[in-house]
């Protein structure tokens, strides 16, 4: 499909590119460039890509698919290094979790022929690093893509095979309606998630041995959202903020109500409550986009076998 | 180890003692009651114990071990009801997430010579009802007792070991104490993520189809608790009042500083709190109290597959 794929940035997602690439034969030849030296002897190790390098603008001379995998804090910087390397004709794509920033940050880097079409693969775990990715990450999962007006219709159109060839679903929306509806299914849970972990941090020290001892209760749920990569979450919430301090108010308005049925001891009003939001689940699995197995099908009855060293937390 | 075990309410839990206790031999036989004719033929088609009734008094008759499995709210009717038909000599036990209320409640009915010994095995799943229950739910979880001062050793000895039978690691601790430990790893989660879903549930429908549709970046790993037992947890909320609303006020207050940090965009307080909640995770996978697999070991690659009847929804 395209003779040489640049993946700037090779943590969870680049890697996870990478490893179907190569599965589904998509490229000759994968160029792979991080920052970081020890990064990148990391994913030379796992024979990532054909060529490592530290400069950026190395790895895309000559590449027809550009992808920047980096946290979108990096892209400005990024894109002055990499803007006049970039090849006439070629896509120029991202996995960034917020789009109308990305837009605004690339933009004014982005040289004359060179087709920019941002995207969000909505897929990841709680793990990253170049040791984290998996091939089989992106399937049955959507990958959206924020074309502007004036896209080319046939660089759209070779992204979003590229996509269905690594196993995903793809559609394409506005950057804005993306930042809003990510806001409220990714980047307030998240905001919370981490909310709830660092007030049990919080504690004093003979309570929150017991939290992390009684944590099956519930609270361990949050806690995988909660492990998720610091520096691109950080990103996140500094770049989409509007979207989401208005989902965040949503919440809260919500909570104080609720917080008010619980101070009252208001039976009904919680049961109410309770009983649609488990229909809100249902429409989930029917979508296919969740399990039906009780506890995500966590295997009850094998313990869980304690880890000397956690691979996914680079 | 007991000649005659009651277990009065048959749900996620009650289902899943009887399944453990003809296991492991536990029992000569089990007795279940529940107010509900068609709950009872469901555990009767299920083949869950050796006799069944709506009359709970009945059903406990004989019984040396007795465990309401009901919501906490059905307890105070449960008791008026069974008092006066409990052996002397037998232990009285249950299974609510909170224990204190159960105390108040339960201690009126007590006739001389029942050892009442609160319960409460965490352990569950988002599904209910009596075809939810499975033997292993209990195995390598936390059950915690909290017996009053006068309790007979003896007695707690016995229940301590029919948990441990089922797998269970038991701590005994006082009622208090308990229902402030699980305020902040259960209820307040539970809280939490009930409120997220209906701040969802609420959106205009268009987005709200969205939502589901992307609900993989997120937001549905909330979904999983906010799909529980409706009628327990209104109970829970009514019955443990001041620990739920004093650790829910701390979490607003965090949650308000972290909104502070989004709105005036401070990277570094964000950076911060994202890196230490990472650890907390860590500490309970050592703990063995969930596995290190990403994603909760959601089988990835493999599409969720809808289905046409959730059985666990009752």
């Amino acid at each position: 499909m395209f003779e040489k794929i640049a993946l700037v940035g090779i943590g969870l997602i680049g890697s996870s590119i990478a490893h179907g690439v190569r599965r589904h034969g998509l490229a000759r030849s994968i160029a792979i460039a991080t920052r970081r030296q020890e990064t990148l002897d990391e994913a030379e190790a796992l024979g990532l890509g054909d060529s490592y390098t530290t400069s950026a603008a190395e790895a895309v001379r000559g590449a027809d698919l550009v992808i920047l995998c980096t946290p979108v804090g990096a892209y400005g910087a990024v894109m002055a290094e990499i803007g006049p390397a970039l090849e006439p004709g070629a896509i120029l794509s991202d996995v960034g979790s917020v789009k109308a920033h990305v837009v605004k940050v690339v933009a004014p880097h982005l040289p004359e022929g060179v087709h920019f079409i941002p995207g969000h693969p909505i897929a990841g775990t709680e793990h990253s690093g170049p040791s984290a990715g998996f091939a089989d990450l992106f399937i049955n999962r959507w990958c959206v893509l924020t074309p502007g007006a004036d896209a080319d219709p046939k660089a759209v159109d070779r992204l979003v095979t590229f996509w269905q060839a690594l196993g995903s679903r793809v559609e394409c929306m506005s950057p804005d309606h993306h930042d809003l509806v990510l806001a409220i299914t990714s980047h307030v849970p998240h905001l919370i998630a981490y909310n709830i972990v660092g007030t049990v941090a919080d504690l004093e020290q003979d309570t929150r041995s017991e939290v992390i001892k009684f944590s099956a209760s519930g609270f361990r749920d949050f806690t995988r959202i909660a492990a998720s990569d610091p520096v691109m979450w950080r990103d996140v919430f500094l770049t989409n903020r509007d979207a989401v301090l208005e989902m965040l108010g949503r919440f809260l308005e919500d909570l104080s109500r609720l917080q008010r049925a619980v101070r009252v001891g208001d039976g009904p009003a919680m049961e109410e409550l309770f009983t649609r939001t488990r229909a809100i689940r249902r429409s989930i699995i029917t979508a296919g986009q969740e399990t039906s197995a009780p506890d995500f099908g966590r295997l009850q009855g094998s313990p869980a076998k304690p880890e000397a060293t956690d691979k996914g937390s680079a």
